[in-house]
């Protein structure tokens, strides 16, 4: 029993922007998420977008700041938002710092203790929610994914490596190859331990050279992102890996824009036409 | 001297959103104000559109959640976002009230102590700020003035107490009779004193009766706003008003809206259009 609960409703663009709450299984917390709901949907299923928020994020940064509500009207898109981590729990170190622990679950399945009882975002994005989302609301089987930053890394892996459930994958400034800067090393030396071979099952610039289905896959970063700068997102590491791999990656460097907000809403519409010609192909 | 000072720069739809702070001569105090430059700002003077926040908002409230940015940018039209009360005093009282003091300035000049000394919002945004955006910015000479709720009232009273200043006016669920709604009773009590004679000149009900060049108006009220079914709004009285005096308002009940920023940001892309048509004539 999921408990499933809605915690608000605003209508936006002649469709309803909404908030659920859950207890989830895969977390073994109460979860919650943002979902919106088109116009169309009132009278039949729509495809979906799963958009994956950034560190310090809530479900909330998203479904306020991004602008994705009027595109996803015009398109007939529900676009779900889950939070970014397990809430309501109180494990050592969780809530002191900003890139890791509460706000910074990373997408991964932890393995190591005390985060695996909690940690598992991964399960939760890839099945529990989904299957929620089917059971709850009028979605079509075809199911895209994007993300920001954190969320963009979580994107990124989590379709590639589900290339059956997803039509397409699109990123804003990804944490493209985290085995190899600091927020990756942080994290995932604390929740997978320090074997960098379990790393690699979640490195966006590994995976992309595993065979399998060529989704398509569009990423955008902004020229002017202070964590590019500082060797956090390392596209070009992506860039490298799908080249070498003859994997057909568009990677767009978009001038002055930084890594806010302001760069989502800028690029949101042309990311949700993109998903929108797989998902309605 | 103003020490005008820029506190942060965003590239936005291939313009720039900032946030400046200067040293106001209305206010007395420091005050920070949003600005969006569309693109076309770079090669020559835009028309400069002001919007009027509502309670407990600063400046980051529209400029992060209304999405007006993006037909701004269309349009080459300048949005300019000024906090919605003075900062950095300690009045008796001023912080314990989310619908009076900071945060809550209702665009009026006070009159009584100690708010007479600061709460000077109505000569800030009619007269201190539109000569600082002229000084610095590459603004145009015409001005069209626009707001939410507290701030739709503000358009709507400084629109037209000031006819030959602005083009066009427009506002989101506006409260639009003050001197008849408990927030009014409130806020004018405490800063113009409890003659009901001064209350007059800043009630848009009344307002729109007095002689002068009518402003085409627009205000958009959403049907499932809470605050509407409290009494807080009463467009009602504004229309009554406007059909008994002639005046040619366009008043719109948009069916399931509520007060929130997903029904502005459903509608702004259509007021930008309506102040544009006014500016551009």
């Amino acid at each position: 029993m999921t408990n499933l609960e809605r915690v608000s409703r605003n209508k936006s663009f002649g469709g309803w922007q909404e908030v659920w709450k859950h207890d989830s299984s895969a977390t073994a917390t109460p979860m919650q998420f943002g979902i919106y709901l088109p116009p169309q949907a009132a009278s039949g299923p729509c495809p979906v977008v799963y958009w994956l928020s950034g560190l310090t994020c809530t479900e909330q940064n998203f479904i306020t700041k991004a602008g994705a509500q009027q595109m996803a009207a015009e398109l007939g898109l529900i676009v779900v938002a889950p939070d970014t981590s397990p809430r309501g729990t109180d494990l050592p170190g969780e809530h002191e710092h900003w890139d890791f622990g509460s706000g910074a679950g990373f997408y991964v399945n932890a393995t190591q203790a005390p985060w695996s009882d909690h940690y598992r975002m991964d399960t939760y994005v890839t099945e529990e929610l989904p299957a929620l989302i089917q059971a709850h609301f009028p979605v079509q089987d075809k199911a895209a994914i994007m993300g920001h930053s954190m969320g963009g890394h979580g994107a990124l892996v989590l379709g590639l490596r589900n290339r059956e459930r997803y039509t397409s994958i699109s990123a804003f400034a990804p944490i493209s190859a985290p085995s190899e800067c600091p927020w990756g090393h942080k994290a995932f030396g604390h929740y997978l331990g320090e074997d960098r071979a379990a790393w690699a099952a979640y490195d966006a610039h590994l995976l992309i050279q595993e065979e399998g289905k060529a989704l398509p896959i569009l990423v955008d970063q902004g020229s002017e992102d202070n964590f590019l700068k500082e060797g956090q997102l390392l596209p070009e590491k992506l860039e490298a890996a799908a080249k070498q791999a003859d994997y057909p990656l568009t990677l767009r460097y978009q001038e002055g824009y930084d890594h806010s907000f302001y760069f989502i809403s800028s690029f949101i519409a042309e990311h949700l036409r993109f998903h929108s010609q797989y998902l309605n192909a």
